[in-house]
């Protein structure tokens, strides 16, 4: 079954005030439906989106055709492509994300005032999620099911990619939601592709509570700059890993081989190494990198360590490669590392390796960024190896909620306050 | 002494630049002092505050001056007046901020991951905070007091009215802040009154971390409308009561007065009342009010209580009145009541009056303000009834922070992961 679209004449922000309006109408009744509900709802999707494999094959397949006739690069092909295995994965996730404890209605915390007044914080959904993606198709099931496990309503606007795609995942979640009693609206996909909705949601102030961009850096930067509604956003990821002087030389070498290589194109990927000057290792450390594929971009002290190291530019201590490309400074200590990482970090993951706990700690302290780490790799900074389950995205902001976030970061919370009749002096 | 003002050729987005530049370089050496170190330095504010009493309030005594000419309300020109007691007590503020518990490197909870990692969240600064008020001079000392408590730098930009008082509690404040070893930096005030200030301030994302209005509606409105940086806003407290039918009626009687007669111009004043159809005292109910010398507006079922009841416009349920007017319905059941709450209600606080706890629950859990109370009166809505010592304000968003907002407010959190040389598989 599809969700009859909103009657549209053309006028964007109506469109959009309609959707929100059902939107919200259907996140109310789906507030007031039990955690156990809400779960079975999302097993029910997840089901519903196995049985329906070959309608979403199908029309995955005229997404691929399309795509190909326009010309998207192998790389847009393969995120916009899915298979029986994919289609498997994507409503694995959904079943599991079912599984995940539910944050609404948790207590926070609770104090009794000498008034007698018992005031405590719960959380609760924060309404309406507004998610603007790109043209991987499995966002539409995955952030429908984390909006749906945290109370939430979701209005998606996918890429026009994966337009017959989306619909036929939306179409099916739909299905299983509406069969397990949660109302149609709690996920809407904009019926249409027209580019001025996008504009006309990141406007819906009061009526969207919050959005998220999925993609590229030009899609997260414009819905920052466009948006009157909050946004959860996730920019670079100029990741560094500091190599301190008392680095234990096995750790050093595998962690940045990992946090560099294992997946260059994630959020989580080292950009940039600094060395430091008295780390005895430096040679074997770049030299490590180098034999295992990675073009290495230094400074003057780094270039001196191997023959293969490139000179850097000005802009590459700047730059989120997301590929097998490293920038290597070498600095004089802790100050120094901590100077170039406030400099020129993004606020995303930064690591030390060392065996001086006392510098690990300082380091830990300083780095002003959302995910700190000590002799771990920066790849681990993902929802699911922080245990959280999922993730709607890493957040780089600095409000709300900060690295990865997953049901609790798509709440909010409210004062409860119990009363025998108190009133103010 | 005073802080030099960075030089300013009239680019208001040059001039909020240097200023932002400053304050987070100062912000950065402010996160290295200790818990101790900042409430000493807020201690000696405190002292600057008393022992410059003279040149404040002669400074105050200009700005008096210059509104009785520009013929500001005797409302507006009660907010600007300093006089020794109103002095003594923003010093005493600033003491009593020290005081409170220091939120900063508090740790929210710490997981073990299967492969050894250890994961923390630990609560950190915001950064920089511009806080953007009007007419009241002491928003300079308390928006700078709870910044820095929390390990903020502010950049605070006052009304042009308290221009000369804004600037003498600051530089008293900055004499004792630089005496503890602050950086002066840390708490600064636009040097210039002219509006352009405000909008860039309003759009220097990535330089100022939050903005924080003070003030009235237009206001508020203006900075919601306008920012790029995110906002912690306070708009409209369009607060109900529901007196339930199976109400106490002594303590719907005295909550009802309370709610809304205590003080009526502030946030947490009732602003609408919904008495239950099958409430037995609604009677006495409203004579209470009306004998306390309010005003009430009614629908026709409530003016039938009471001659003396007016007849409501459709307007008066979504008005915010702040003084001695209330609006009066009569509804048939909790359902009818959150239905009313949910079409008129502004989120800020909502109570209900019974000696039923089932339906006291459900409302508790169904209406989605931030404050929702049970037998108290709405005028508790107050960072210090609360317990929190103090607020920056009483948020009505629903993100970051929720309702009344002090320490833990002004600040967000980092993930901190501890290895020992884990690499991701």
């Amino acid at each position: 079954m599809t969700v009859p679209a909103p009657s549209f004449d053309g006028d964007h922000d109506s469109l959009v005030t309609a959707l929100a309006r059902a939107g919200r109408a259907a996140q109310t009744q789906l507030a007031q439906l039990g955690s156990a509900q809400r779960k079975a709802a999302l097993c029910a999707a997840a089901k519903a989106l196995r049985a329906q494999e070959s309608a979403i094959l199908e029309a995955n397949a005229r997404d691929m055709a399309a795509g190909a006739e326009r010309g998207l690069s192998g790389a847009m092909l393969d995120r916009l492509r899915l298979d029986p295995g994919r289609l498997a994965g994507i409503a694995d996730a959904v079943a599991a994300v079912a599984e995940l404890p539910d944050p609404v209605g948790q207590e926070i915390d609770r104090t009794e005032r000498p008034n007698g007044l018992v005031l405590s914080r719960v959380r609760v959904p924060i309404g309406l999620i507004g998610i603007i993606y790109e043209s991987r198709p499995n966002v539409t099931a995955d952030a429908a099911a984390l909006g749906l496990a945290s109370g939430n309503a979701v209005l998606l606007r996918g890429g026009s990619e994966a337009v017959h795609s989306n619909r036929a995942i939306h179409a099916a979640m739909v299905a299983g939601l509406v069969e397990a009693g949660v109302p149609a609206a709690a996920v809407q996909l904009v019926p249409n592709q027209d580019r001025a909705v996008v504009g006309a949601m990141l406007t819906a102030a009061g009526l969207i509570d919050m959005i998220v961009p999925r993609g590229g850096k030009s899609l997260v930067a414009r819905v920052q700059a466009d948006a009157r509604v909050p946004v959860l956003a996730h920019l670079d990821g100029i990741n560094h890993t500091y190599v301190h002087a008392a680095a234990d030389p096995a750790k050093a070498q595998a962690i940045a081989v990992n946090a560099k290589l294992r997946r260059t194109g994630v959020c989580g990927a080292m950009e940039t190494l600094l060395i430091d000057a008295l780390y005895p290792e430096s040679a074997s450390l770049v030299a490590a990198l180098l034999d295992a594929g990675c073009e290495l971009r230094g400074d003057a002290r780094a270039c001196a360590l191997d023959p293969r190291i490139v000179p850097a530019s000005d802009a590459d201590w700047d730059t989120e490669y997301l590929e097998a490309i490293l920038s290597v400074a070498v600095v004089d200590g802790l100050d120094a590392a901590l100077a170039h990482i406030a400099a020129h970090g993004s606020h995303h993951t930064d690591a030390i390796v060392t065996e001086d706990t006392v510098v690990a700690e300082r380091f830990l302290a300083e780095v002003d960024s959302a995910i700190v780490m000590h002799n771990a790799s920066s790849q681990f900074a993902d929802g699911g190896e922080f245990g959280l389950g999922a993730e709607i995205g890493i957040a780089t902001g600095r409000l709300h909620a900060r690295g990865p976030v997953a049901l609790e970061g798509l709440t909010t919370y409210k004062w409860l306050v119990r009363g025998t009749g108190q009133v103010r002096p």
